[in-house]
């Protein structure tokens, strides 16, 4: 590695910053890339490895490659619009690809073992990995965790260490356990190796649809810097001639980068987008370089938006956590703003899968258990008709809502007409509807 | 659809059986298909269209084409042992081969909506195939239903009905309601249709490996037929010379088609492999001629060896539920018993994520928040040596573990010799010891 300012030169753990103050990268000698070899080999990280680091052993549980999945939603808005699924990597999240190029990486310099700092996708990923690779694996995470990230480091073996309030603190504490135990630290703030695995998502992109815009979510910034850097390295090998404009998106609640790039006042409180609760990224220049340098922007979502975007995203078949959510406001708000032209294609990056941050209590009023139970055990009573039900529901809600309930119970034969007084409908249970209900309550 | 005995055809809603009682199956004219073509195409369900039915619209959300990882384990054994990682599918599990089946071939049929049965990954794969197609799902899943699963179907907008103990009732409550409603039915047990989704496994395993054992884990009976049927195709048309053999796992505590095949006594009742749970399997027979045909054999492994299963899984690198645990016991008992050769090349069939099974309140006794903690409490107050921590922890241990944990706190820098008195090692915290108890107790 060295230093694009004073060129100085690092090796082994390295350091996100030279000692001049100027950030580092990983830079290699693009007139010699021949990527016709690419076509040839299995999809994944490693197909684009001459533009990886050398490694003398790779661990790999065979990420990247993800499927791009053409999304129905840009049909309504009248532009190209695809879902680049990261959550269909190893551990479901894009941090399989700097899990795997650190750890591989590192294996020399990792006899104690590995760790990482992180509010939880890169703390599986590492679990998995130094699993794979037979190695210790000592995690850094704030406080809140996502469960189903926590789970996977718990099932994978990891030492967890739950330290401060958001990563930001977790990140130096890493770095000091690094040095004092000699274990190799992949943390992407501490060490810009595997941010070259990250890179790689820009490849895939380019290679699939050559993406005119890339809707990013944003909290420490290593995920949008590592898909410019991408796009930069074809840019240098001169296979494409424009870098996608790059949009970085937080929520309205933690926003000190896209505040930085629109000048407006940023929030820095939590938010239910535990990913994006980043309160001072150290990878914030980088992440400002990646949209300025692309001509993209930055869009703020609320956490309202968050639930919107989990819906939409359900709706074309993926369900992702909240903070890839934030994918779907922010393409909404740029399309109302007139941003898009026809034609252009845009990549909306799903980072990471909803099973791993999923809220079963929030989540179970959804469920059928809800209102439309309710609804059953009043008809089982007396029979009503709609309004009369309505009135007697213990949760105020919309008429309109409990008449679809009504609707929708009568298709599943739970319930149907036992007699009609003027225009009023009264229902009652049927023989099925008796049967759900008792075998609800035993 | 033909009945192979009788020769009736059928359309539309398929039933699983021909009105003269022998089982139905889809077949093609093997003559006219033309394996070279696959190798041009994507990976995926859809590679294989040919074996395939026709259909005017492709519900995909690239499926199938799942990761094939070597084992370490096989390493350890001497044979050839891969990892065919179905947790890498859309919704984390094998059923989304079934649900881009059938929701494709559904389509004209299902204005009203579709359903299925299941206990639980079935279900989550069609709720997220019908909000990708813009139709209702409607879920019939038991009582007991792994959480991750209930969630996906929730997050997918289905509209779920919980009825019964376990999947077996649900099967017959689905064909009722879907008849009833107009329903497309795409239980597997109700509709032979999805099968031949689930059946491109095999298309996908013989391309990797050509395997000649694959172990799979078996509850209706669905997916080990599927495969047969797959590898029985490949022998129509005279790709390869023999089926590999299939081995059926279950659990001792539910295992109604193993005990049949090894001729045993079997038990019906509840197992936490909740995806095994089915009492009374439909396609039993089904399953039974998978394993006899193809010269393989059955094993049952205990509800312990779940647990080891899901950590052997897990130092692979893959975290899988435990109803897809249990492939590593069974192969571990097999090679125990001799059954394998060098040379041999066997498939583990890892069925669905253990992000979707996982019970948090059992797994968290593993993290750090345990024995370390209370290690650290211990010597807030008063330096101790080993013997003595050990003597004053609440939790009965081993001594050996004790040291352990004590060595491990000391690599991380959380505690440090504070004294010697003769050749006891007294131990106290250090600053970041204390820092990080603070941070756990507020």
């Amino acid at each position: 590695m060295k230093c694009l300012k004073c060129g100085k030169e690092y090796r082994q753990i390295v350091p996100p910053r030279c000692s001049c103050g100027a950030f580092l990268e990983v830079s290699y000698d693009y007139s010699r890339v021949d990527i016709g070899k690419w076509k040839n080999r299995e999809r994944g990280v490693w197909r684009y490895k001459e533009l990886l680091p050398d490694v003398a052993k790779i661990i790999s549980l065979k990420e990247g490659g993800t499927p791009l999945v053409k999304a129905k939603i840009g049909e309504e808005l009248g532009i190209n619009v695809f879902i680049k699924d990261e959550t269909r990597n190893p551990t479901g999240s894009f941090r399989d690809r700097l899990a795997t190029v650190g750890v591989s990486y590192g294996l020399p310099y990792a006899d104690n073992g590995f760790i990482v700092a992180s509010d939880g996708n890169a703390a599986a990923s590492l679990a998995a990995y130094a699993a794979r690779a037979n190695k210790e694996a000592f995690v850094v995470v704030p406080k809140k965790v996502d469960k189903g990230k926590l789970i996977q480091m718990i099932a994978f073996g990891a030492k967890i260490i739950r330290y401060g309030e958001s990563v930001d603190e977790c990140i130096e504490y890493a770095r000091e356990l690094s040095r004092l135990n000699g274990l190799y630290d992949i943390t992407p703030e501490n060490n810009i190796i595997g941010l070259e695995g990250q890179k790689t998502l820009a490849f895939e992109l380019w290679e699939e649809i050559n993406p005119t815009h890339v809707i990013v979510p944003t909290g420490s910034g290593s995920n949008i810097y590592s898909i410019y850097k991408g796009f930069r390295e074809l840019l240098e090998i001169g296979v494409v001639e424009e870098i996608p404009k790059l949009i970085a998106v937080q929520t309205e609640n933690c926003s000190p980068i896209v505040a930085e790039i629109l000048g407006i006042e940023g929030k820095r409180e939590f938010t239910k987008a535990l990913g994006l609760y980043v309160k001072d990224p150290v990878n914030k220049e980088l992440a400002i370089r990646a949209v300025r340098e692309s001509g993209g922007t930055a869009v703020a979502v609320s956490e309202d938006e968050l639930d919107f975007g989990e819906r939409a995203l359900a709706k074309e078949g993926v369900f992702a956590e909240y903070s890839s959510a934030v994918v779907i406001p922010a393409l909404v708000k740029l399309h109302e703003n007139g941003y898009f032209e026809k034609g252009d294609r845009v990549a909306l990056v799903v980072t990471g899968s909803g099973l791993k941050s999923y809220y079963v209590e929030e989540r179970e009023r959804f469920s059928i258990g809800g209102t439309k139970l309710e609804i059953l055990k009043l008809l089982r009573e007396k029979p009503m008709y709609g309004y009369e039900i309505w009135e007697n529901l213990e949760k105020p809600m919309k008429y309109q809502a409990v008449y679809q309930h009504i609707k929708e119970l009568e298709a599943l034969g739970l319930i149907e007409e036992a007699y009609k007084r003027g225009r009023r409908v009264y229902y009652k249970l049927t023989e099925k509807g008796e049967r759900l209900l008792e075998n609800f309550e035993d």
